[in-house]
């Protein structure tokens, strides 16, 4: 395996390690225990779980593996504060949709070279990425795993 | 600059992000915010902070860039759990710490080359990284980012 490749693996890992344990974590909550707030007044672990599908379901395309799955939660979890919006996916809508979710991610990871995450983003255009090349699909990937890993840490506290 | 030297641009960039949002908000606490826990019955935001701080300075060891400047705080911060222990260092001390540690860390990656990140880390031997060569000093730095982000998503409770 050259340098590269063993990079990516790394990182993959990294990104599937917090994947595995929020999943696990997930599916051991009840839905009452989603519909808690993490603390007194900030959001519900359902509300997460559903911030966290919509950013994960934007990734196939910001890589270049394809479109949405569920383009309006965009509006439900990234645009709108929790409990702004009365109707929200129920949580078992939302639980079958990160297993959805994630193993397409985990089928499309398999599929890419290792080459493919040194290419520019979708959401960049070349001229910017010439200017900063660190700005690939590898970074979004670290990014994604710190964001997974911040709001898992927060749901955490729903145990 | 060479694919090699982007990446490790591009991890350490993910690295300081988080360290740098950490470091802002910590410092806009107050030491009774600190002493808060992060939500009913859970981790006291100096507690996490401490964890943090012990964490990161075990850091440059792993790496092969020098001691622990607070090995007593292992003991503190890693092995028992919050609440357990009546005398731990002051919120000021901890402050302290956070700015030393991380400069320090700042420092230090600065003066490694992209090829140093690739070797094994100090907690592991030759024979265990031949079999994984994933498991260097890169992926230290890739799980250090992740464990960073769990628990500030958690400290951001506090306000």
């Amino acid at each position: 395996m050259d340098q590269q490749a063993i990079i990516v693996k790394g990182a993959i890992q990294a990104w599937q390690t917090q994947v595995d344990r929020s999943t696990q974590f997930i599916n051991s909550l009840s839905e009452d225990q989603l519909l808690k707030e993490i603390a007194p007044g900030k959001n519900r672990g359902v509300y997460l779980v559903g911030h966290l599908c919509a950013v994960h379901d934007a990734l196939p395309e910001i890589l270049g593996l394809g479109n949405k799955n569920h383009p309006d939660w965009e509006h439900i979890f990234l645009k709108s504060p929790d409990k702004s919006i009365e109707k929200i996916p129920a949580v078992t809508e939302l639980k079958e949709a990160w297993t959805a979710i994630h193993r397409r991610l985990q089928d499309g990871f398999a599929k890419m070279t290792p080459g493919d995450w040194f290419s520019r983003h979708m959401s960049m255009s070349d001229e910017d990425f010439a200017k900063d090349p660190a700005r690939n699909k590898f970074s979004v990937l670290l990014n994604r795993t710190s964001h997974l890993a911040y709001h898992f840490g927060q749901l955490r506290l729903l145990k």
